[in-house]
């Protein structure tokens, strides 16, 4: 199913990497660890790294209510979530055509508090999935006041679109005969051997042991 | 040596993983492969996924002359570039404390455009020498035509401030005791096999075969 591109998602530049697959957006989403929260108070811009996570088509962001991000995204202030994950470095014969396959997303909207209440509990589960999943069955779950003390936003995943860039360099013909090494170099996020507190009781859980993004 | 903190820097959140040495933002920016770049128009924000070089106290940015946000940004609109890199998953007894390992940057300023001549020249070199060390001795350096159409753009690393954080979960004392298992799970960007294009004529460069970030 594809999103509608506006005039904000319409991709103008390298249009032929841009899609509206709601599907593919979802998977970048889902993929990625952070995303990074632009919002402008007086014209300003700011850029926060955060976790997010996606239940449907909604975006759910969270802080401390101390925060200054969301603090005013609670205003009503207009806020773009980018997220990106770097598949691999394209390494053309000309330093021109230099490129990095990616996979990001861009989702623009107003991002509205969500109240005390059941979807605020199952934003708090999916961000704690998200990143870990299985986690929620086996960590204490948030108490009264910390619910009450941290603050959840969600931004509607209507207006977004994807970008894509995959394979190696595309090089101008007259440089194809160079003598100059060309091509791609993968890169994946490892996870290393998990490290145990010392005052850490509980076993190690499987969902650690072999853990891995989607 | 410190950044001077200024009302834009000041870490407000979490106040204690602030830092504002020169060297350490530096460093963070150099490792990182990609940064993410704000900018407002009309009051509404936008962020955009970006390679960036640093050259001392100057961070260099470059697009094409169609690019939508290196338009905007030569009109003199105000940036914030944030770099984030991921170092681990934290894992807490308790759900709220759950956490990640970062190492960020932000960096405030209005950025300008770089005329033709050697500081663009410089900034072009810097671009690929960010991504592959060593590269620009092997690829066709740019042509008059390909600096003509690729805007650079500078922004003074003078208003910028960074935020860690290391090391385990905290959790609250009487969680510590439940049979929950805590701890970290590391992350690290690992870089796969080269490919080489079909047609690529060089033999593979040691600073590929070899490649890791500084």
């Amino acid at each position: 199913m594809q999103i509608a591109a506006t005039e904000r998602t319409k991709v103008r530049r390298q249009p032929k990497r841009a899609n509206y697959d709601r599907a593919l957006v979802h998977a970048i989403l889902d993929e990625a660890l952070t995303c990074h929260v632009g919002f402008a108070i007086e014209g300003r811009p700011w850029v926060i790294p955060t976790i997010h996570a996606r239940i449907d088509d909604r975006l759910y962001l969270h802080g401390a209510v101390t925060n200054h991000m969301l603090r005013s995204l609670t205003g009503g202030i207009e806020a773009c979530a980018t997220i990106t994950l770097i598949d691999g470095l394209v390494l053309a014969r000309s330093a021109f055509h230099h490129s990095m396959n990616y996979r990001s997303v861009m989702v623009f909207g107003r991002a509205t508090l969500v109240a005390d209440g059941p979807e605020k509990l199952a934003a708090f589960d999916a961000l704690v999935e998200h990143v870990v999943p299985g986690r929620t069955a086996d960590a204490r779950p948030p108490s009264d006041a910390e619910i009450r003390t941290t603050l959840v936003l969600v931004l509607p995943i209507d207006e977004a679109s994807a970008k894509v860039r995959a394979g190696g360099p595309i090089d101008e013909p007259d440089d194809i005969a160079l003598d100059v090494w060309a091509g791609q170099l993968p890169l994946t996020t490892t996870f290393g051997a998990p490290i145990a507190e010392p005052d850490s009781n509980g076993t190690l859980p499987a969902y650690i042991a072999g853990y891995h993004r989607p």
